[in-house]
Parts: structure tokens; C-alpha cells; sequence
């Protein structure tokens, strides 16, 4: 059983939130990965938003670039969390895709990241899904613990790149 | 019956979008006006549609401000000519609707105007039924007239303000 | 007879306008299509203009950057419906063509679509002139169903390579 | 024992964040509002978060304006979701606020909504917390049938209005 | 015979040009003053350029906003410089009308001044007309002094306002 | 003798720069403040700039709007540290003076603070000077106890209005 | 002795900037080009401009990007026309020199071109000086014609190209 | 001890900060650089901030990119001047980092530089050491007058290509 359900608008989108899967793979999250469009595949995307919901899913991630409809029309259907990940395109860097997706109306809140923004909705799933999962939340802990680490490891490379003496 | 549907996303788009019923009227074109939301009504929203359609509606004028979902919501469930008006709400001056209702993914166009441009949704829907209609076409060649001599009198007006002597 | 004539404001924009031109020939629309610039031949642009008209064009589309006029010139001139491509160029992807195309006043409606969003001028205006023909209306809806199936088998192609086990 | 913790950046966002409130209020849900800064109170902010963390708080919801970092430092010192509001001031409209809130590196997520979206931050911590609270989940669900209603009224009331006989 | 012909594109540019006129009437420059439109009235644009070329008209100042169409228009029917002035409205600043004004191309320039700077495109004409005639130098340059002046005056003011004993 | 050199581009520049000498009177720090343009009185400007920089002065701080080149034009007079204060105008939010302030080339650094930010400019001339005035930095870190005490003020007025019992 | 003189801000500017001389030197006019900085040679300027202005310049073209302060500065300077060529850089897309060149204060008006717009700085410049040299007149009005040929040869080629049958 | 101390955001952050470097280097300057981020390592930097101080630090340089908090965190640690570098990231061509670092809050500012402006971080902290070290800002005077004779031999290169004859 799936705990998060991730919605790209277009195959083209697949780069962009592979990283998504990637971090949830490594948390041990389960989640369930489909294609489907606001405006292509209304339907589908309803469909699929509801066999998701009804199975147990209890985060969605949708991905979408230029007028970036997907989250907000997932939102319009479901009282579970939506997360947006409004997608770069070649024209306005994301600009248009990241205002279609945060501007939502009241009611309908989309939770979105920042541009390109794929592991950050992981990470803002997985941390959805810690309040009532004890071993997760020590897992995010863990990863949190090895990105300060690397920090570190960048911080003595560097130092000792740029020593004075 | 209406040939031409006007749909605003919420009451508060009526101050804008009530110069596009005013042309509309003028030009003795029928209408038929809601209120109905791409997120808060998404199957009241598809119900008009598909009633309009059925009742021989040959364009959709849709107003949303922000994450304006409306028009695309449309455009993904109908034939149909769909027009979209950006409605600029406080703080962004419209730019976010104007993205949300123009970058569409191909194969959904909506056919995009001004920010708060309602009148030329109706000027628009105007022209896609005076390809049909003869008798409309003259209205609209008529109002341009009338246009070009509302310029030459403000010409004149303003001619006569700065006169140098 | 052609029912819908392209423009593009310089031999640079063909690459953009290509695909427009191929959505049409795939629906078996007859166009015509030819570079007349709104600055450097105003003339041209203006008989060209008339010319179609006269032998039956029902819209034009109307491909620019930059400070993208030639959409806003040929709506000046004709009574039928007005397509804008806002054509990307280097420096500001598009907003520049964007806004010189959309923000039309009152009267002289351009219909426009995403930057660089060139099939999307062919499917508006296929579907304007599907108003009045049925054959046409129904390649449409197969070319919709088509989309449909080709996120489906998106779907399955991602579902496939993510699989969890 | 509050479930959510609103921070505001300045007594001077009161006025923005005011509806959060209301909206929290109106679903039955407890909360604990502050203002704390994440430049002039950095401890403060701290202990806050510390505080609300250890007492079962489940959602931190951070209001700010401008160079907006409050969200983003509680997001650095908690494994709960943190929900941000960018405040619109004066000259940008917002766009500051917005960017300086979703824009947040891998692995401390922002779940941004609207530029002076408070309404719509409480209506995500809600459905947050409605994942493991079925009877929140019906509350809101009757408030989006209220919504629903309240498109309907306003559409009966347009509709009268512009009624063409 | 006047030497600058001002063109505004609507009778509501008139309180953004006005400060124009008084530049130049303040620098005995001869102009004449029209509303016409690159869309409504095209054909009164083109005769109104022709005539005043043929009078000894040495420059052009066109004043338009949003899709700020009307000095590029001017510009490809003359030889005789064009400066535009991008006039702003409500929602956009007049970014839409500056780019639609600044971004010609190729062999049409158009001399833009600031947003709203109807007073730069007097004086930008009059250096221009200065470059033949040499009392219209000095009035510039004395023009100049004034302003040194006021700076100074202002300096005094603010100086002992702000005294520190 | 003053520590600190003020130079506004226009008279009008007042009222956003007031509350910088206000800031830098509370902290005792002695200032000069003039009205000079770097375009209309160039000369001026230079030597207002040698003549503080003569007397002892340590920071110039540079408030201009638009094209706000001053704080640039003084930064290529002096190799003292030159604060720049992009102001905001009517049109753009100050979006063009921040980008004409900030974007310098190298080797002739302005200290950029935000739009409209006059106290900043005062709080980083006094952080300046303060490296060398042990009483001025303690003076500094009294008032930062005072805006921490003020945000802790808020907190309770703000708490037990929205107290939920 | 050079009608027109070139300033660009930086040796990095020549690619940007080459096509301004390749237009002048079409046309035969006389230019005289530098490299000068209104950061890092501010007297080095003034003394060119003061130079070019008593040789009998009558226009200075001037290309600089970013923080675009180099137009200004000349238009300080002189009471001759300036003509600024905002240059893209990396980062903002040249909207960051666009604003800095064309938001200038009232009384130092500099006539701006496009972003990268060398070429229109050019043509600009040969129109003011075309006001009285027929000659150059006629030369600028044969390569409109060229102009005008080269986009009818672009219309056979596409129309070729794209032809139905 | 070091006089500059360095913080960049990720190690991705190097190349861009790596010219600031070189310039303090070229100055003899000493300094400390680290890799530390605001959300990742908080208490990281927190403790390299007050050890630095305590060792004499005099400078804080922070490079950051998107929401660009690095700079602000620092400013709220120390009554140190603090320079911010926005890091240009891939979408939005730093305008978010821009915002981010420039847009503070009374009483905390950010010495902000362009963007991707490290080499005038590092100008900006000579500058504010010189204010004290007279052999540095000789230094410094040097380099400048380097500068202008980089520009009198690119404006000797320029001018012999493109001499007339």
C-alpha cells in the first residue's frame, strides 16, 4: 500500500522529479508514480486521485510546468495534502509554473517547493507522514545528520584548498 | 439560446467582467453569465459546460484571478472556443493570472487577452460568430467606427487645449 | 482556398512557427503562410491581409518577438479573428513578445497563446473553424483521444521503470 | 495542547494573519500564536519552536514578509512541517517574500501557499492533521459543501442580475 | 511650422503627456498635439505622419501604453526619429508598455524615454532640434543651470532642516 | 567632524530618508546630509564627496530612485564604503533603482540595503563604524535588546488576543 | 571628424556592440569608438565626450550592461543626444542595464534602444543626422527597401517550402 | 588572524565565490573560508561566526543562492558588518538570491553586491579594512588606477580595429 501518490504532468517531467522517488525510495516510503494530465486526461487524473485516496495514499505530489493546473485540480478532489512542484520550462525558468501553482484560491491550499523542487517534496512528504511514524522521523533525522556532515566534509575541503600558508 | 457563456471564478470577479456583458448586450449577442469555480465547483463547472455546449454555446469566456485555473479547466472539457480573461488581484498586478490562463500545454489553447482585458473577450467572441453571421459583422464594423471618431473628436479636444495661439 | 493564414515577422521565427504549420496539414486545414514584418512592410502586411480575407480566410495567426506588433497591426485591419504567437527570443524568453501581444485595448482583441506556443495557434484555430464543420470537429476529438493514450502509455512506461519490487 | 504554532515575523503581519486564525478557530482546531523574529529574536524563535515541539505541536505555520527567512529557519530546527506564508509589503507585491520562502535548498522543505495566503495555511495544517482525525475530516469536508454553496448563491444571484429578458 | 508632432495613442495618455507640452512650449518649440491610434485609427496615424513630415516636422513623440504599439507604428512609416514614451497603467507598472516600446527591431528604432517620461521626450527632441540651433542650446543649457539651482536650493533646505545642533 | 555623509539624488527623497538620520542621531553619530544629482549636478557631487572625505568622514550613504545611478557615481569617486538605498518610485516598486544600485561592476562595490531601506543604511554605516568605537557597538547592542524586547512586547499583546479560553 | 561616437563600458562589450559600427560604416558615416567606463575612468569620460563635443560629434552611442550607468553619465555631461544600447548579461537577461539605461530623471533624457539593440543605436543616429543630409537620407531609405526585399525573398522561400501540393 | 571570514552556503557554491578570493589574496588580506549553511549546519555557523569574531574577525562574506538565508542568519549573530553575494541558480537567474539577501529587515542589514558579485564582496571588505589600514588602501588605489589602464588599453585594441582607414 502506497503511502504517497506522485502526478507528473507530461513524460517530459520525469527527469525533473526522478530525484522525488530517489529520496523516498531511501526513506523506505512506498509511493506510487503515475503520468497524468489536468487537461489531457481529466479523468484519468480523477480516477486515479480517488483509487489512490481510497487505498490509503495520504500524501500527493504533483509536478507540473508552464500554467502548472495539476496540483490545483488534484487539490479540487481530495482533502489529503497536495504538494506542488511547479516544473522549470525553457522560456521563463519556472516563473510561470511556480505562480499557477502557489496562487492558490482559499480552501484548496497546494504545498508548494521551490522550483525544480522534487527532493523537497519528498522530504516534505516524508515529514508529513513522520508525525505518526516514529521510524521515519528518525530516519529524516538521520539524513539530516549526514547532510550536515556533508557540509562539514565541504567545509575541510575547501579550507584546506584555500589555506593561506 | 446563448451563443456565447461567460463564467467568472468568483463574485468578486464581477466588477471586471461586467464590461465584456455590456459589449456582449450591445451588440445584441446572448448570453448566459455564472458564477462557478475551477476548484470549489469542478463538476458544477463541467455541468455548465456541457449543458452550454448542448444548448448550442459556441464560445467560453472565462475570468479567474491568480492561480487561474478556470479557463483551462474549460478548455480541457470542451471543443469549444475558450477565451480566458487574467484578472489582477492585489498584490502581483495580474501577471500570475495571466501565466496561469496563457502557458497552456498544446492541444488546449485558450485564447488569452488582457489582464482585466473583458471587453476584448467579448470584442473576441464577437468576431469567432460574425464569421458566421453577416449581420453581427457589421454591428462590430459600425462600433469601429464609432471608435475612430470618439479618437478624432478627443483629437480635436486636445487640439484645441494646446493650441499655441 | 485557404481558411487560415499564417504570418511570422521574420524569416528567424520559421523554426518556432514549423509545428503550427504541421498541426494544421495532420487536420487537413489549407493555409496559407508567408513573413511580412509589421515594421519593415507595413504594406505588404496590410494587402496580404485583405487578400486573404478576400478569398475566404477565416483566421489569421500571427507569429512575432520582441516587441511583437504584428498580431496588433493585422487586428487592426480585419474583422476576423486574430491569432498571437508571442515568439521567445534570447534575452527575456518571451515576456517582452508576451506582453506586446496580449495586452491589447479595447476593440482590437488578440487571441494569445503561451510564448513559443505555436501548435496551440493551429488548435484554436481549428476548433474556430470547427464551429461550422463537423468532420473537422470529430479529427479533433480523435487527435484528443490520441493524447489521451499517449499519457497512458507515459503512465505505464514510468509505472513500469519505478515499480517498487 | 495546541496542535498547530503560528509565528509572525512582526505584530505588523497581525493583520494578514488575522484569518489564519479565524479559519483554525472555526474548525475546532487549538493553536498557539506568537510573534518571534528570525533576525531580531533568533533564541526566542528557537526555544518557541523547541517549546511547541516538545508539547505535541504537529504543524508550524511562519508568516513573513520581505527578505522572508522565519519559515525557513523554523524549517532548519524541526522535523514537523512547517507551512509558510509569504507577506506582500509595500513595493514588490509580495514577489520578495515568495521567493525568499519556497525557494529553500534539499532537504528543509517550505510548504509555501498563496502571498498573503493565511487562510489557506491554516487550511493545510488542517488537512495535515485530518490524516489521522476523521471527525476534522468531516469538518472540512462541510466547509467546502459551504464554499460549494456559496458559488451556487453567487451565481444565482449574477445570473439574475444579468438575466437578458 | 512646427518642428515636434506629438502623437498619444487615447484622450486618457493626456495628464502622462501634458508635462511633454509644457517643456516644450517652455523652450519656444512649435509642436502639434493629436490622439490617434496604431489600432482604431490607422490610416489617421499614417496621414497624420505624412502631413506633418511634409510640413517640416523634425521629430515625433508618440505616447502609448500596454501593448504600446503606436511609436513603433510611427517609426516604420518615416525616417525622421521617433521617441516613445511607454506610458503606464494600472496593473503592470508600464513594464508592458516599455517593452512594447523598447524592443524594435532591426532598422526601426524607437528612442525610448523613462516610463511616464513625458518631459525627457521633450528635451530628448529638443537636443535633437538644438543641434541646429544654436539659441535653443542655450535655453537648454540655461535650463540646466536652473535645475543645478534647484538642487542647491534643496540641499540648503534639507541641510539646515536636518542641522545636528 | 561628521563620521557619516548623506547624499539624496532629489528633494523628494525626503521622506524615505529621514528615518536614517533619525537612527544615526539616536546612536550619537554625526552626519552630513546633502541634495545633489549625479546627473544634474555631477560636479557637486564630486565635490561634496572629496570635501567629506577630506574632513573625516567614513561612509557616504547614497539614496536615489529610477536610474539611481548617485551611489554608483560616488563609489567610482572614493575608496570609502559607499551604502547604497535604492528608492522606490510610483511604476516599478523600486525594482529598477535596486537593480541600477546593486549590480555593480567590479572593483567599485555600493553596500546595497533593501528598497526603501533607510534605517538599514544607518544600522550598516553604524556597524562600520562601531569595528572602531567600542561605545558605538555597545550603543548598537542596546538597541537591538530594545527591538527584541519590543518583538517579546508584541508576542504577549498578540497571545492574549487570540487566546483561545 | 566623426558624427557619431561610440562608448562601450568594457572590452567585453565589443561583440555586442561590433554591428552598431558595421551599420555606420554602411552607411558612411564617420565614428570614432572607445572604451571607457563611467566607474573606473570617469575623467577619462567626461574628456572624450568634451573631446568628441568640440570635434563637431553630434551623437554619442554608449553600450554598457548591468548597473548601466555609462549613458547617464554622458547625457550629464552633454547637451548632444545620447543614444544608450542596454547589454544582456548572464544573470537578469539585460532587464537589469534596460532600467538602468532608460529610467533616467527628468532633464538627461537617454534615448534607448533594445536590450543588445546595437544595430537600432545605429539606425537611430543616422536618422537625427539625416535630418540634414538628404544624402544620408536617401542611403537609409534604399536599405529599408532592402529591408523590405529581403523579407519578400523570406515569404517566397517559406511559401515554397510550406506549399500544400 | 584573519580579518575576512568567508561562509559559503554548498560547496556548490565555490566557483562563483572562488574570485573573492583571489582578490583578497591579491591584497594580502587574510582570511577564513568555510562551506556552512543556515539550514543545514545553524549551529555550525553560529559557532563560526562568534569564533571568528572573538579572533578578530572584521568582515563577514556570505554566499548564497535561491532562498539566500546564509547572509541574514549571520546578520542576526553579530554587530560585524555582513557583505551578501546572491548565487545565481539555474532558473530564476538569482533574483531570488538577490531578494533574499537584500531585502532585510530594519535593524539587521545585508551589505548586498550583484549578483554573482564576489570579487566586490571582497572590494567592499577592503574598502571597510582600509578605513583603518593605510597601506591597504593604497593598495587598493593601485589596483584601481590597474583598472583604468586595463580600460585605455582596450579602448587603444578597440580603436585601432576599427579605425576608418
Amino acid at each position: 500500500m502506497a503511502k504517497v501518490a506522485i502526478l507528473m504532468g507530461s513524460a517530459s517531467d520525469e527527469e525533473c522529479v526522478a530525484p522525488c522517488m530517489k529520496v523516498l525510495a531511501n526513506l523506505g516510503i512506498d509511493y506510487e508514480v503515475t503520468v497524468t494530465s489536468a487537461h489531457r486526461t481529466p479523468k484519468r487524473t480523477a480516477d486515479f486521485v480517488a483509487a489512490q485516496e481510497a487505498s490509503g495514499c495520504q500524501v500527493f505530489i504533483c509536478a507540473a510546468g508552464m500554467a502548472a493546473h495539476l496540483a490545483g485540480a488534484v487539490a479540487s478532489q481530495t482533502l489529503i495534502p497536495v504538494i506542488g512542484i511547479p516544473v522549470a520550462s525553457k522560456n521563463l525558468g519556472g516563473l510561470d509554473a511556480l505562480l499557477s501553482t502557489v496562487q492558490m484560491p482559499a480552501g484548496f491550499p497546494v504545498a508548494t517547493v521551490a522550483i525544480d523542487g522534487a527532493k523537497n517534496a519528498a522530504w516534505l512528504a516524508a515529514q508529513i507522514l513522520a508525525l505518526h511514524d516514529q521510524e521515519l522521523k528518525e530516519k529524516i533525522a538521520k539524513e539530516r545528520l549526514k547532510m550536515q556532515e556533508s557540509v562539514e566534509a565541504a567545509a575541510e575541503s575547501i579550507n584546506s584548498k584555500y589555506a593561506k600558508s
